[in-house]
């Protein structure tokens, strides 16, 4: 079955809508970008549609190429100390030329949403932290609706980043599940994917993931996002897997929209601990 | 072969008493301990015994069981404030009325010599931590010694525990392994053992990984400690292992007073940069 992202999402954006309610004065997610990739300006816009929708503003912060790393975790932090800021995330990539992870450390916890911010990551690394990484919390929400639990599965994560490998890594291994991590490197995949029960799966590799390489009933997570001649696209193939998997998340359609609006649930608790 | 522990944490000390004199002024390591269980009481010992080779006072705090979790936190920022404590050690197992991870929250990130706090483990998540936990140090220490490399390979970690399991496993995938988690809920652990490349188990069962089930030329880091009859043991079957592993560590005698060595490494470390 390919789970419909767009037609979950909206069900948690009217949740969202009426938990606002409840929230007296303004809610501000400011949203940090440097330079104007317009992919990553296509990012913002889409998760300021979804906050237009649950009354709260995103306010775009824009900065030119040439910032500092130093200056930029000022700017950061600047914009984290306004009250009516309710929370704040950086676009990623940034350039090169900036230390990404001493940018988000500049993020106070409390308004962390992303949880990219070493002091969230230590916290939701220890099972701890009361929200977790959107990306996350999509596949668990996901998991929940459907009453699969991980416990004993063989997940396999493939990709090690920042925002889906590393994260979705810490919480399988913290839901019992029997985790192998592939990248680059690895040189048995095709095995792997054989075994798997679950693949989570944010390479980047169009058609990496196809129907003969999986076995029948698998539950796949696509969690890739490239731009293929302005179209999105993810590690899988959609034709020939959907017959063979369980449940799929299509690119697009699939985990993009669910992430957005567990970015917004992860604000309004946030949001309610600043209190 | 089998690693030698012991005469590899010696070479260590060595050249961490050379380092201490470089160091101006009293170190000292504050121990909290709780309670009096022997098994605790002998580990902080042989600690203490190698902080005197070094030149380093270990002094042990002791608190009774009855101790809540609010007022050991308050204990252990107070004993991390005194200038001279230059690292601090919460000797674990805690209690079970105890909120370990809060405890652990409260030693300060300059004197977190185990990388237990929340902060520090976001630094080591995000590779920015410049000390490493003292099980990995060691584990890394042996494999630069015999100079291999784990991008590629296919390591197997048994176990998810707070000292071993999660660290080792955030660690490899650092290094670009293919790393595998497994747990008491794994069901093809045999399989899994039979295809690893590296195997660092800390399960506490003795003879859970045996010459029969692994590949010849396997490397086995075992870091499981029980005290069996007064005696320690670890996961592995030394045995059946010792012609099949190219490199096996033993217990005693292995990872153990490497890992107390590294302990020391961190504290000088972490020391100059109190300054």
């Amino acid at each position: 079955m390919i789970i419909d992202g767009k037609k979950l999402s909206q069900m948690i954006i009217e949740d969202l809508k009426e938990e606002r309610k409840k929230i007296a004065g303004k809610i501000r997610l400011a949203a940090v970008l440097i330079g104007n990739d317009p992919a990553s300006l296509s990012f913002v816009k889409q998760k300021k549609k979804v906050g237009e929708k649950i009354g709260v503003e995103l306010r775009l912060y824009q900065y030119a190429t040439t910032i500092k790393t130093k200056e930029l975790r000022h700017q950061v932090g600047k914009l984290c100390r306004l009250s009516t800021n309710k929370g704040l995330i950086v676009q990623l990539p940034l350039p090169s030329s900036i230390n990404t992870q001493s940018v988000l450390n500049a993020i106070l916890p409390l308004k962390d949403v992303d949880v990219l911010s070493e002091k969230n990551l230590g916290a939701f690394f220890t099972g701890r932290l009361p929200i977790l990484p959107p990306v996350v919390a999509a596949i668990r929400f996901i998991l929940e609706k459907y009453k699969i639990s991980l416990e004993g599965k063989n997940v396999l994560i493939i990709g090690r980043g920042r925002l889906v490998g590393k994260p979705a890594l810490i919480w399988c291994v913290n839901q019992r599940a029997t985790v192998t991590e592939a990248n680059q490197k690895t040189k048995n995949l095709p095995e792997l994917m054989k075994k798997a029960d679950v693949i989570i799966t944010s390479a980047g590799k169009p058609n990496l993931v196809k129907g003969d390489l999986v076995k029948p009933g698998v539950i796949i997570f696509d969690a890739a996002v490239m731009t293929e001649k302005g179209k999105l696209r993810g590690d899988c193939d959609l034709n020939s897997l959907q017959k063979k998997a369980q449940l799929i998340t299509p690119v697009p359609g699939g985990l993009g929209p669910l992430t957005v609006a567990f970015l917004y649930v992860n604000l309004l608790e946030l949001t309610k601990r600043q209190r």
